[in-house]
């Protein structure tokens, strides 16, 4: 695989300098067209040490406009981000559409040395490649271009070179022991690079081998390689958006209706008994009950590190507000937030979807409480063609990415869909419109949500169907009697807390 | 996940019958659309016994044309199929382009079935997956519509339909004990099952689940969602070819050229020593030599079940023929066989590219060797425009694949690029046209591809970087000298059996 990169390519001085000028250009240009675009374009660099992926990439900052380039290294975790899904701190750094992120020591440094050193099997380097492939996956299926570089030297050409940067007193400084002690098990690494280049290279997300040792060869080869995939994904992008407005002109022509006697199915919300309730002093005697416990199993959960998210959606009306102002009651305000969704700021628009809820996710022991969730875009993107069906039907497998990404790092999950009757909410709706401080809270929007209710029970349907997992389960909540509702929640964050302390013990 | 497939879903005798004639009708004038179509149908049918697999595939053979469906059901492998990669047999039985394929306990019975028993842990089942999910990827990439059925019944529904079916004499054959172990790890076939759904719906093969108790309503949703995949198929496909062509137009105008400093580098081909030769009695010790230690670890290799696979590329004129000759006379004619790579058949042609490869892999210790091969995706087919370049660029993962199933089922893989400076070639073309009996080898298209020597040259050095792994690598032959070429050619292959025989010890 590595044999096409020690040929001993060279590029002269003098052919170098000829079109240097011309490229450098060229690629100030293409940023500027690249600023304007809905993409951001993720670089990696990886390879064996010496081969020139610091010098690129300082090269590239210095050629290029720093002010829309992010360059990220990544060492040791922190603590900060040993308490998080690992992924956290990737999605983090991610660079925003129109600029350039240049990763060192990315997600493909743990993998590669950790096999390389016998700390890993061949299968659980599969498994974190697997992560990874998924989450380029994900970027790339949003828009994002990929562009990873191998930077490559013989084992020999290695050597020479950290011997030449030692012997140079201003460079001494690069070569460390770690240098030298990598070198020393160069055929393990390389042969985990091998398994790391075929498993992860994908159309999306393509590798480049690129020989290392001579530094004008090197650089043209990854400004020309960069140039031209920004240059063609740039015209691919325009192409498809032209697609996508032609996909949607059949559609709405002629689309397929589902035949009725499918569409009159019961839901799975036409099977809960709606008629449950709890009233006036066993509901207190519960609500207290259990804001006991949970106040307890916080402080235990907190002891223990474990983190708690709780992700509320349900029909307008349906009283998420007050079932959340019952829970952070009884949890310490330092170790818990609530974090309201609503429409995503400038800075999360000009991100990947899901960035804006990764970044709010919590450090160990807290517990965090989504009003309204990543679940927006199965629920009001789709019923409201916020985004496209391919978009939401694969939005399914990657909240189920995330939410796995959570558990895995020992987070509790749970889910609620609070449900009302249609004739409930008609109820409180005009209840509201009555009371001179509830009326903000009734809005045109609400009365034109109401018109889709069908649409939207098909949508909460599929989304149980989809994303209710052993690990992440969705827990369907009978809420036209407020006060049943809210003890059903508190029990069931209970339970599920108590069960996950139990396994920790 | 299966809650909402629980939730007694019906459609009345009397509701059906009004539009089953109507549907009936659309299935079969689709079925007639599709026959003109450039893709296969792949249809799945997995879920909980009882919940109506079988019932469901004999009536789509029964309202369809069933000269254009192929139906397959999969037991324990057979004697011929345990001898060759673990696909083989699912390779062998696609439908072709235009046709219907039905898969009862497909390539997702064993990995359910293996982990709800406790056979294999939750890893190695993932492992399963992924080789499950390329395999459907390469399918849909070159076009194929999947589409998966998970057939569901609650646990208590399943009682009960085991019990009916037992009760009557006409259909009580039908419940073995086998039926009855698996309800009773109910819960452990459904955790699998959820994981197994989880990874592998894919916006290319979506899984979808269906409530099993109740014919009509199964039915139902079954033929519904067919018939409107593949009425979205037809049509995406037609909007792809238009999408290709617009996509070559501006290709065409502006295409991107690589700048010299790049293009003039050494190649692969260009570090090889092409003085190296072997003369007369030395030629004739060394190949005796050679063939006589080949004979006998072709005996020993049959005898440990050890299979080789020979690929030949080289450049037109470079001796291919004539080294494979003396390979062959020192192999048993019974245990052995060439495979000439020609134009693809129309039944190869109506298939995924592949295809055609899989179906002469050959049972175990026997030794196959492919006269040009897979690789003419990435080699003649890159050069002359024959597929496009995403589809050439995806297929060394492909290829890739390919070569790990086959080395992971103990294959020896060997491959080998025959190469010829330009002056050589020219040198033989023109001797060939002196020779009368040698003048039919020599075409207008052998000039022809040697005007396009550099686009050549380009592919082999990609091809050699992106698929020469360790498992499965190029040796690349300095053929200028044909008896040298023969005798690294014959010396590489006995170096790589007895290396595996070794590892068999």
């Amino acid at each position: 695989m590595f044999e096409a990169a020690e040929l001993g390519r060279k590029v002269g001085r003098e052919e170098f300098d000829a079109v240097a000028p011309q490229l450098r250009t060229e690629l100030l240009e293409l940023q500027q067209r690249l600023r304007a675009a809905d993409f951001p374009v993720i670089i990696i660099f990886a390879g064996v040490d010496g081969a020139g992926k610091n010098e690129t990439v300082n090269l590239l900052n210095e050629w290029m406009d720093p002010r829309w380039i992010v360059t990220r290294a990544y060492g040791a975790p922190s603590d900060e981000e040993r308490e998080r899904p690992e992924y956290w701190r990737y999605w983090r750094d991610l660079p925003a559409k129109g600029k350039l992120g240049l990763f060192l020591s990315s997600w493909y440094h743990r993998p590669v040395l950790n096999r390389a050193q016998g700390n890993i099997t061949v299968a659980e380097m599969d498994e974190e490649l697997d992560r990874i492939v998924h989450f380029e996956q994900t970027l790339s299926d949003e828009g994002a271009l990929i562009i990873k570089f191998w930077m490559h030297l013989s084992e020999k050409a290695q050597k020479k070179r950290l011997k030449k940067l030692e012997e140079d007193p201003l460079t001494a400084w690069q070569v460390s022991e770690t240098d030298w002690k990598h070198w020393k098990m160069y055929d393990k690494f390389i042969a985990a690079a091998e398994r790391v280049i075929r498993h992860s290279s994908k159309s999306h997300a393509l590798w480049h081998i690129v020989e290392g040792a001579d530094a004008r060869y090197r650089t043209s080869v990854v400004l020309n390689t960069v140039k031209d995939a920004i240059l063609r994904h740039l015209e691919s992008r325009e192409l498809a958006k032209k697609i996508v407005a032609e996909m949607k002109k059949p559609a709405k022509g002629k689309k397929v209706e589902k035949p009725k006697l499918l569409t009159a199915q019961p839901s799975i919300l036409s099977s809960l008994d709606m008629t449950q309730a709890v009233e006036g002093d066993d509901y207190n005697r519960q609500l207290q009950e259990q804001r006991g416990r949970l106040s307890q199993l916080h402080r235990k959960a907190k002891e223990k590190g474990v983190s708690t998210v709780l992700v509320f959606e349900g029909w307008d009306a349906a009283g998420k507000g007050g079932t959340i102002r019952r829970l952070t009651s009884a949890l310490n305000a330092r170790d818990s937030q609530v974090i309201p969704i609503a429409a995503p700021t400038e800075e999360e628009r000009a991100q990947h979807y899901l960035w804006r809820f990764w970044r709010h996710l919590s450090r160990s022991g807290r517990v965090t409480i989504f009003d309204r969730s990543w679940y927006g875009r199965v629920l009001v993107e789709r019923v409201e063609g916020f985004c496209s069906e391919e978009a939401w039907q694969r939005a399914y497998g990657e909240i189920n990415d995330l939410e796995e990404q959570m558990t895995q790092a020992g987070t509790v999950v749970c889910k609620f869909w609070l449900h009302i009757t249609s004739e409930e909410q008609l109820a409180r709706f005009e209840q509201r419109g009555q009371i001179e401080y509830k009326k903000w809270k009734l809005t045109d929007e609400d009365w034109r949500n109401r018109e889709k209710w069908g649409d939207y029970e098909a949508a909460v349907n599929d989304m149980v169907e989809k994303t209710s997992t052993r690990t992440a389960p969705w827990t369907l909540i009978e809420a036209n009697n407020k006060p049943f509702a809210r003890v059903k929640v508190l029990t069931t964050v209970c339970d599920a807390l108590e069960a996950a302390l139990k396994k920790r013990k």
